[in-house]
């Protein structure tokens, strides 16, 4: 809901009016340089994207066939299984339990797996599972585990720092949510170098424009600005919360910048229907077998006293 | 070699102040109505992307499939090859003539064939294929074939036209080349509204940033900026055609921003190399089975006087 550092803005400025005319930097290597010393990881480990979706386009290109298998859980990002189907290959979707940990089954070793994606924190419900239990569970697959760490910024944990001690553990980031720059198209894969070697054969050759590269390098290195706005908008969630369950919500505690509201004693296809006409939108999903919820994004305290006022008078 | 249309500054530096939060128009709807206007197409068979490497990707990855066929002319542009390699595909290379025409197995009907690319104006050789005779080859051939107009802002003829008269003809351009705008990412497919309907399933949903759309609008809206460029470097392209056969070189009449140098008196790589050292890049290609020659970008005057003396030093 916050507009991004004033850095960022600075950076593209600037870089408009002297990086147009030629050929971006294929590896983003000011970018790389500036992500390792922040992250503390080996910028050889870094790939840049247009964006994470392009990392996920990337990986899955590079991993998995036609025919063969990537497995996601469910419910989680309806992307994943249209990428395994742009290859022709199969998607498996193996369901959270019911207290979205994950059952032992999701790390089996089945024949044709060839990529294992994991949303950490996981959309829709803002859970998080917890970084040791990652690390045993791509010890123990055949294949690379990529954990998509879009929402990371608003927890409290990574995986980060796993990517290093184990080769089939890859970390995808994005600066569409944290950093405000969804407009900017820029995300990143962490993993070990040469892997990240071999992805460079299947990307576009150009995949980040020169405007995208500065602006991220500025977003980066302005840390003061994220932890800022992390504070602001992981105090409104848990205030936003609270107030979601007094008015009967039942609200999955979460790691990342949305609730996950639920409640059985009312539809909610109606509550959102009447909230995107008072111009509030919510997302509204149903996942069959699974149940329907509204994923309540956080806002300004002001937008998210908005949304109290209109549920008060609805419910 | 000049900078980009001074709107197109503006225009980036506008939108970097307030389209950075927000993911940007999927479809880039602005600019496909600017540019339909502007070229005389129906917008709706307009697709964007992040450079036309990108539609390129796009489009094989929609049509060819492990196996089959992708045919292309030889020599040309290399990605088509690895796009192809990338799908698992079979690239099949059609010799020009020597005469750089296309031999008429270039549009033969052939098992497993999904997909033809025609880049025209050709390079390395500048040459062009004109329209009716492209038109004919699309009409005989079984699949779609893209002419890859990436150079075509510098010729006296396109396909654009045809496009609306053939299902099968489809035309990408770019904006690295006669709009400056290398570092921006951004290009553009025109084929028939219903493939693009198709064509926007392949694609990542957010392929276009919000700074390249606003950017690519402000560039095809300034047509008084792409002529006078245009006119700039014909000029200076003919003076250099002239100039360089004077000291012994044969230059193929160019349609493209750039030209196709050979000689048969002397080794080609060792005046490449020497320009090199002379801090003048022109580009050294061997092609197996074809011979070599430098490709040489048309730069400003200044630039190509630059590169006459040198070479006037060495011959």
């Amino acid at each position: 809901p916050y507009p991004p550092s004033a850095a960022v803005v600075r950076a593209i400025q600037e870089a408009s009016q002297h990086k147009l005319t030629r050929y971006p930097d294929p590896q983003g290597t000011v970018f790389r340089r500036r992500a390792g010393e922040v992250l503390g990881v080996d910028p050889d480990g870094i790939l840049c994207g247009n964006g994470s979706d392009d990392i996920l386009t990337i990986v899955t290109r590079a991993l998995v066939g036609a025919g063969q298998v990537m497995r996601t859980p469910y419910p989680s990002y309806i992307l994943y299984r249209t990428l395994a189907q742009l290859q022709g290959a199969i998607c498996e979707e193996v369901s959270f339990e019911s207290d979205w940990s994950l059952p032992p089954r999701f790390a089996a070793a089945t024949e044709s797996l060839r990529l294992v994606v994991l949303p950490n924190p996981n959309s829709p419900s803002g859970t998080l599972v917890p970084p040791d239990v990652i690390l045993r569970m791509a010890e123990q697959l055949p294949c690379p585990l990529l954990v998509d760490e879009a929402y990371v910024d608003f927890a409290e944990t990574s995986c980060l720092s796993l990517v290093a001690r184990c080769e089939r553990l890859m970390v995808s980031r994005s600066f569409s949510k944290s950093y405000a720059l969804a407009g900017l198209r820029f995300g990143f894969l962490v993993a070990q170098p040469d892997l990240v070697t071999q992805f460079e054969k299947v990307k576009d050759s150009y995949n980040c424009d020169a405007l995208a590269i500065a602006g991220a390098t500025a977003a980066i290195d302005d840390q003061d600005w994220l932890q800022s706005t992390q504070t602001r908008l992981r105090r409104t969630r848990e205030e936003s919360a609270v107030a979601l369950r007094q008015l009967g919500f039942s609200v999955q505690p979460s790691q990342a910048n949305f609730l996950w509201c639920t409640r059985t004693d009312r539809p909610l296809k109606p509550v959102y229907e009447q909230l995107k006409s008072a111009q509030i939108l919510v997302r509204y999903m149903q996942y069959p077998q699974w149940g329907d919820g509204l994923r309540v994004s956080i806002g300004t305290d002001a937008q998210m006293d908005a949304l109290l006022t209109v549920l008060r008078r609805i419910l």
